[in-house]
């Protein structure tokens, strides 16, 4: 009992691909969400995972191999004294979310989802701002499975990889042009980024755009937040 | 610039009943959201407000009157040098909630909303355990009219006023009573406590039905944590 | 029993703002509606609502004055030894539908409701024509909670005001336009008229588009005389 | 356009089966619905329809029949100075609808359609009570088809054919025990009659069971009246 | 039970218009899906039908006379000691599909089921080519009866009538033409052919759009199969 | 052209276990779909798959190498001179559905998928009996991406697993208990068995309990056959 309360209790997000340097992005996009009462926030790198999840194959791959994940970060705040309170995939694609479930008790939580969920609570219409265009069909399946399909204006794709994205000066624009074609031919009165690297764009195209716009990562740490 | 950076963000929790005591306790459970840099979240009575919110009578005032009280928190936090940086209406009616939205640039989140979209991310089938059973179509028409009907397993009235909920001991009885119905006969595998007043019931339910449940106001808490 | 078989029974149309003047055309559109040995349909005005319902604040404020606006027609009608029969809400916001449904035993219908079902037995879908755009959001909420979003074609807002509506030469050609627009561009096979105000309109409307046209509050009085 | 003044409106209302006795009882049943200056409601008989409609043949039939019918009703009104202005198909399978609509330019209404939407007004959730539990997988794809079966409460026959209904001093009984069923096991707040010969018990049966319920044949004749 | 082992089982594929022309090249159509130790597979033209399902009135005929022909089919094959394994109606109206099922115990297929059916696997968003424009609202309210709209893409006419479709040169640029127009502006990625006599410009459309083209009635068949 | 003519078509049964015994089980289970003019169709046995597909894990296991199979199955069909025509995937569970059709332009189908969609061409409301209940909110989430929720009456585990249904004497028995309170109970018209072992149980359930009854391994292959 008396140990209880001196465990710390921290927050896994699971990068589900293989790049510490997106992991590390992650870690300082994260860095406001922190607290010196809260929990510990730590990102992981899915160290055998895909170097970039975009293909079914990815998914798949990546949904597969982070069972064995959620284990390792139990262990190894075991192993601390720490507690794994909750947990963030943070991969838009949701992958391994019910694996992870039935891994862990604690709670999971999947940043397409929530951040779907908190955009729910932020307009009536979402636009989903995607990277590629292959990925739609799955974006549109996982919304259909959630039953939120009638909340969704639209899902359209920049159409540019993660890396460019990082390095392009056009990103910004080309998710500005992106998200004014969700509100103006979808309908969009909210938008979210449907991508875990999107987080430094949040802040310019909602000023752009005049429309609130969620960052599913931070959506889904705050809702673990809710939790502890 | 520099002002900015010293401004204090405040998260207004709006409880849209008269009692103040109402509120207090309200305060108490939110305490554990409250971090040393984090916003304050200040609770707040909506003093001409009905004394409770029951009927659809007292929803409509409290949701006409609530849009005073948001313009005169925004003009409070000013006058102090703060801002209003998020609001909560604290009733699970989420009276007024668009009349707040319509108010106020800040994000506004209703309790109704927020946890039902919370307990979306915890289980497959919401079972909500709600006061009275004249607030039933209500709540249905609510969870409608947010395309979420298909999520809901089931929304059961435990039978007692608010009062008889914080006074009485057979209170925890009755809603673990009426949240095992939700889970055996109408598929729930997550709860949503109806009201604003069932804080303290959240993780004696948790631990006796085994199932996530999930507290509107700290599921509408995290959620606005989430915006800044 | 005698007494009973004399009481005249009343329907009362309660415009919801303020404007006798609103009132007094209501009133004249009606009077087809009328019959020498059907129930009185006599027109009032919510003399304290707003002098129009256009925001969110107007309809949240007519929801909470309508309550006893129906208690005092039913005590009108009880003092001349009638009875109120029925009673219909002039507003397309539905402004305190539930609220005087909770107030009085007799039934209520908003015109937003009776005109969309109304048209969904003239065609598949829908096409609802609005006055101002900002009250379109506030109508998909509805509709959803109606569980009929499957049947709307769209709705699209002519952008004037209800005294331009009233004076400007050129409100039947915007009509007739954005009627076109949901009739071509969104697939509607019937066009519900999305205001209290627009019955002159309905024929020629009709008559132009080859479509039917339904007046709302036609629609609500029909569905009251139904229950007579 | 003198001409024009001086031609009665009738509404047609054709009984799709052959049974004149069944035409006569409709009659009566629509007395209250007639006015001195209102149009004339005259009730047709199908004579070479079914002698009951009760299977998918029936339906069929009927429905196939109801084409020239609709002609010859047209042709009545004409030869007589008269004009049809509205037509009612006074069979719950809504037998011949789309084929009626498709014979004519004036406005038909089905019973099954009318009613549920008029119960739709009424009450949240509507339970429907049917003469035949072999019409219920038909009722359930007509609903569907109106995309309006998240309203549904449920649908129970009561088992007993349309014969035994009139004679039957049982009837209302049976009624009433299938009507509480829908309220309490399946949260029906309005009953809708699932036949065109159950107006009789209308009134009886909201009486005795304390919720609005809908007789269909009215409410299609109330929405005709309001086409006119 | 030696009896059963020789009898031969018949899959009776009924073409509801009179055209025995189009039976015939339904028959050849057909030839792919015959096997020697499979099931005969027999064409047959309605021969009281209408000369081609266009209308509703023509469905509604059909409708009612394919109940006969369901009886006479089953006498035939037991007249030669054979046994009426299953029925396909091979008209996209699906024309008395309920009724035909109400008559025998074998299944009956409707190509319009079958055919949307098959496609929901082979893509998301199902887009149909129907031959007339009025046919739409009819196919609209029959994928919503069979609560499949959520999978449609869209339905859009070629304007050109059965005959013209087969004598007609520029129908399969026609189709095309509307095949990519469903799948750019609509997002189909699937196809399905909305009428029997297409089949022909199944492979060449696939080969065109690159996207899988279903021709119902192979899909009927395919299903039929399946049940034998 | 002429190589063409002699390529044999192959559809590759995939049981996504490692149990060669399984397999079998499917390869005399599909006998009667093999023809002498139609493909060939093999049973494949994922050999690094789980021993049995019954958690999450499992199914994301299975997900992944599901792809790799694909590819070996087409080399191989490649190598002999036969082309792999289409594919099937022998799990309820659609493991690996849209990797397998990311890997392939032949058509690949679902057991699940191909399994609800032919049921819902035999029955308003599907009944599905599955092994365990664990698997059931996976059911449900898959039944609601695919958009049919609405055409499900219920999702019941007969609470065996798979070794005890195929060695179990009691199997029969619990599957009609199961199969009746879906009917029953839930309003079931027709079932699907949930599980690629169940098809020597199809004949004897459908016979007992009167309703059809689909096999979803069967359902898929002759789908499959409608694509060659």
């Amino acid at each position: 009992m008396r140990r209880k309360k001196t465990m710390t209790k921290v927050i896994y997000v699971i990068n589900p691909n293989s790049l510490a340097a997106v992991t590390q992005r992650l870690d300082q996009a994260l860095e406001a969400m922190r607290s010196p009462n809260g929990p510990l926030i730590r990102c992981i790198t899915l160290e055998d995972g895909p170097p970039g999840v975009q293909t079914q194959q990815d998914v798949d791959r990546a949904a597969y191999l982070v069972g064995a994940q959620i284990v390792a970060c139990e262990q190894e705040a075991r192993s601390q004294g720490d507690v794994a309170a909750a947990f963030v995939l943070a991969c838009f694609s949701d992958s391994g979310l019910f694996h992870a479930r039935e891994r862990t008790r604690a709670p999971v939580f999947g940043i397409a989802e929530s951040g779907f969920l908190t955009a729910m609570s932020r307009g009536l219409k979402v636009g989903v701002i995607s990277i590629l265009s292959s990925s739609i069909p799955r974006h549109l399946r996982y919304f259909a499975s959630m039953m939120v399909t009638g909340r969704l204006a639209g899902d359209l794709a920049i159409g540019m990889g993660v890396e460019a994205l990082e390095s392009n000066a056009g990103a910004c624009e080309r998710l500005v042009e992106t998200g004014r074609q969700l509100i103006e031919k979808h309908g969009a009165d909210v938008l979210l980024l449907g991508c875990a690297g999107m987080t430094p764009f949040r802040e310019p195209l909602e000023r752009e755009l005049a429309v609130p716009v969620v960052d599913p990562t931070i959506a889904a740490v705050a809702m673990a937040l809710g939790t502890i």
